[in-house]
This record gives structure tokens, sequence and C-alpha cells, in this order.
């Protein structure tokens, strides 16, 4: 299968330094997962070939306008791609509001349906439970404005089959599926082998939490505890801690201690200020911590798992 | 003085082919006036080096997403960039509504005035009347949606004075511009001077129009008779008029008959359908009715004048 997140756009509000504002296609197999839209976040996803048929699910951390103000203009251009697969959207529920002034003021009209589905940032909260998939939304620390990270856990797996077992008690296919789940299996003589002669453990599932923005805050460790992936944001370098804190936003410290105390297996940084021309700092101040960090950088793929 | 135009975004809905959504920027002297604002022109402007700073007038032509929806995040950014002047907003009265609704749901502040200036589609309108320009919409044909053209006009230029007269008469400079302006000067001894002889004409004053999104209509003609520069769409080539027609849009051969019938001096088509990849046969087709036509491409500059 196919686990692996493209960065889309890396910074904070204002696009400079060729920065786009926030957004990531999660993809799992050959869904696409879009983790908030920032402005122009249509143009990344042709720039590095993500396609835009496969996204069915768009998640929205908050309405701050780098966040979502991409994401009409793609309802937009989905519409004239002629789509005609529901879409479904994770988002507080003002979004709604936006979206059909939008199609009152401009006389138009989605020729798909758009299944809108609003969070919460009180508690955390099961947004989407998919055959192989569970997506959570929980609270981040964002000053008034509600605002929630994601949790994208893969469902545990089914065990493996062990291939010689098969032909040596003449197992039929019908029944390898039950036994990958837990059945056992019953001979034609009438002798029970148990599934666990019969299969091994499988992959331990992958998963991928995306917080931003937010201020330096433990209760969501909880929410990300072991995640073989987090992206936590870092609008700023430590020195303007306090500032961060003022404006419900961390620095790459930070966001290096919630990955080390959630004991997350690796880090992506970023919605870097407009003001930092040069990422290294944040790097190397996130790597004295939390060696496993990488920047976030336009059209970056991370693969979490290819198994 | 300088009077030109940068194109930001020549395409029509979607983007495609680098390509981008309607905008431009007018730059007259030190001013640049914004028309229309689809996604991303805040990166295009920065692209092309267009200075934001200049901005203070936004000219929206209607609500079709391709034409505004960039707006929200340049005042995003004007914001960001602790922007202070006030900013002026030329536009249909439902996208006051959008820009409120974005505040509301993002509690957000602009931290300078919008003075927001909604436009009718009824009857051309004087909507601007500044020292040294004058702007007027008119109506466009667009199909439901109230959609406006607009006409940016330099005012009539005072005359200019003859450099040797000054000496000859001694002329004080306290009353150079009156003389420009049609005073006539009485000399020392009481000789009235009349201001023909110390004068000459100015050059004509420059214009532009601008006319997207609109099927081909005659009724634009008395709005931009004589303009030196014309934009009109040309969402389809030809062969496709009926198509154009149904969908309020004209065809490059359309365009050029309208430059023709108006006496405009140059022209220039875009709009272009994102099923076109290849320009080349647009500009081929106006150019066969109307000789003086260029094609819009993001970037390009065009000059009406620089004297």
């Amino acid at each position: 299968m196919t686990f692996e997140l493209t960065i889309l756009g890396s910074n904070s509000a204002k696009p400079v330094f060729d920065r786009h504002p926030s957004a990531q296609a999660l993809q799992i197999d050959n869904q696409i997962y879009l983790i908030d839209c920032g402005e122009g976040t249509q143009m990344q996803l042709t720039r590095y070939g993500v396609r835009n048929g496969k996204i069915n699910h768009i998640f929205i951390s908050h309405l701050h306008g780098d966040h979502y103000l991409g994401l009409i203009p793609l309802l937009d251009s989905f519409a004239l791609n002629s789509r005609t697969a529901t879409l479904h959207l994770y988002a507080p529920p003002d979004l709604k509001r936006a979206i059909d002034l939008h199609y009152d003021i401009s006389n138009g009209k989605l020729p798909y349906e758009l299944a809108f589905h609003p969070t919460q940032d009180k508690q955390a909260q099961l947004i989407l439970d998919s055959n192989r998939l569970q997506v959570y939304s929980f609270p981040l620390q964002h000053g008034r404005l509600p605002c929630t990270g994601f949790l994208f856990a893969e469902k545990k797996l089914p065990r493996r089959i062990i291939a010689h077992k098969i032909a040596q008690y003449q197992i039929p296919f019908t029944q390898i599926n039950d036994i990958k789940n837990g059945a056992d299996f019953t001979t034609s003589d009438g002798t029970i082998i148990p599934h666990a002669e019969l299969t091994t453990e499988n992959r331990v599932p992958y998963s991928y939490a995306y917080c931003s923005d937010t201020a330096y805050t433990e209760t969501i460790l909880p929410h990300i505890a072991g995640v073989d992936l987090l992206y936590h944001e870092s609008t700023y370098l430590h020195d303007l801690a306090q500032k961060a804190l003022e404006r419900g936003h961390s620095t790459a410290q930070q966001a290096a201690q919630i990955a080390l105390k959630a004991g997350a297996k690796r880090l992506i940084i970023g919605h870097y200020s407009s003001k930092y021309a040069d990422l290294q700092p944040f790097e190397n101040e996130a790597r004295a911590v939390f060696p496993f960090t990488d920047l976030a950088i336009e059209g970056k793929c991370f693969v979490i798992g290819g198994v």
C-alpha cells in the first residue's frame, strides 16, 4: 500500500520566497486526503502532479484565510471538471456559510454532492471511520478561533496467511479472509487448526497527525502518541517564544519537544513566519531536541509506508 | 507619466498551462489600479514585481470565482503588511457580504479602511473621478450575473507652456499653472498676452477599457469608442460561437470586430478556455479582422504611454 504525505504549502499567512499557505496531500492507496487548503492549493496540486480526481475528503483545521481560501476555487474547478463523486468536507461549521454564500452570489451550483461534516473543538472526535482508516479531530490551542488537529490512523490489519499452510491443509480460497481475521480452520477429517498456526502478525498500522495552528500544549499528547509521522507547526524560532505564545503559535524547539513527549517516530515542522528567508535555523533548533525532524518544503514527499 | 498594463492572469475559470484566472494591473504614474482578482493574484503580483503598496483601488467585474477569489487573501496580506492607507473597492454589492462573512468567521479585522463602492449593471456610471483620472463602469452581457466593464480615461491635460516665453515675458513661476489651464498673462506694463501664445496643445489623454466577461454586444461601443487599448475577452475560437453565446462569452473574431467597430487603437484578447493549450489560433483569428491585436500572456506589459 501507499501511505505518503506531499507538502503543498509550508508557509504561514503571507506567501513569500515561493512558499505557499498551508496545504498537504496525504495519499493512502488510491485516495488523497487533502489537509488544509490555502490560496493556490489547486495550482500546487497541478505543480506536483497530485491528481485532483483522487481527492474525496478535505479537512480544514480552522478558518484563518491561509488555511481555507483555496477551497472554493478548488470546488469550482471540480465542478468545471464535471466531477460527479461526492466530496466530503470536514471543517468548522462556519465554513458552510462561506461556501453557500459564494454559490449564492456567483449564481452557481455544484454538480456533485458536497457532504459537510462540521468539526468542533471541545474534545477529540471520530470524524471518519472507513474500512481501512479512522480519522480523528482533536482540539488545538489557537486563540479564540476554533481549531483542530487531525489524526489519520490506519486500522489494525488482518493477520497474514502462511502460504505453505494453504497447500498443507488444502484450505479453500473462500476461507482465507476469515482465517486472516481470526477464524480457525476445520480440515476434512474434522481436525481444528487454530488460526494462530496458519497466520503471522501483520505490520503495525501507519499513522499521521497534523497539528496546525497551535500554541505549545501538552493536551494534544494523548491524541498523537506514538504516531509514525507528526506535523507540528513552528511559526517562529525559540527566541520569539513569547510572541509565539501571544499569537497562538509554536517555536521549532517546542514542536520538537511535543514530538519527543508524544513518542512520535518522525517530525515535520512548517508554517514558517514570512519574516524568515532562511529555514536552516528551524531544522537546527528542532533537531537539537528531536533528531528525526525534517522541514516542510513545497513538493517534498514523506513516505510513511509503501508495503 | 506612466500608463501601462501588466497581465497577471489570462485564463478563464480553471488555471492550466501556467495560465491564471483574471487579474490585471494598470499602472498610472505611481498608482496601481488592480482589475479583477482571481485566485493567486497576490502571488502573480510578487512574480512580476508589481508593488502591493501602490494598490489603492481594486475593480471587480463580476462575482464568478475566477474574477474575485484572490481578493480576500490579498486583503489579508495587506493587513499583515500593516497597511494603513484606505483601500477603495469597486464591485457588485454582494461582494461586501462575502468580505464581511470572512472577517466574521475568521475572527479578523482589517487595520485599514476598506471603502466599498458598489457597482450596478443597469447603465454606465462614473465610479471614480480624481484629479487626473475618471473611471466608468458599464454593463456587459454575461448571463444572469451582474457584470460590468471598466473604462479608465485620463482627464484632459493642461496645455504645455512654451519654455522661452517664460523668459521673454518674465512670467513668475507661481502663475505658470494658471496659464497652462487657460489664464492669460498680464505683463508689468499692463499688456495682456493671450494664453494661446504662451502654450501649446498637450497630447491626447490616454485611455484603457476592460471588457470581461461578456457575450458579443454592440451596446458597449459607445463606452469604449476610440480607446488607446481595449481588452476584450475571447474565451473561444469562432467555430464555437454558439457555445460562446450560450455561456455569455465571446470568440476571438468577435473581440476583434468589437475593437474595429469601436475604433480602438489596439486590442488585447484573453480569458481563454482551458480547453486550448495553443493560443496562436486566437491571435490569427483576431488579427484577420483587427491587425493590432495581441494575446494576453502572464507577465506581459502593454505600454499605453510613457510621456
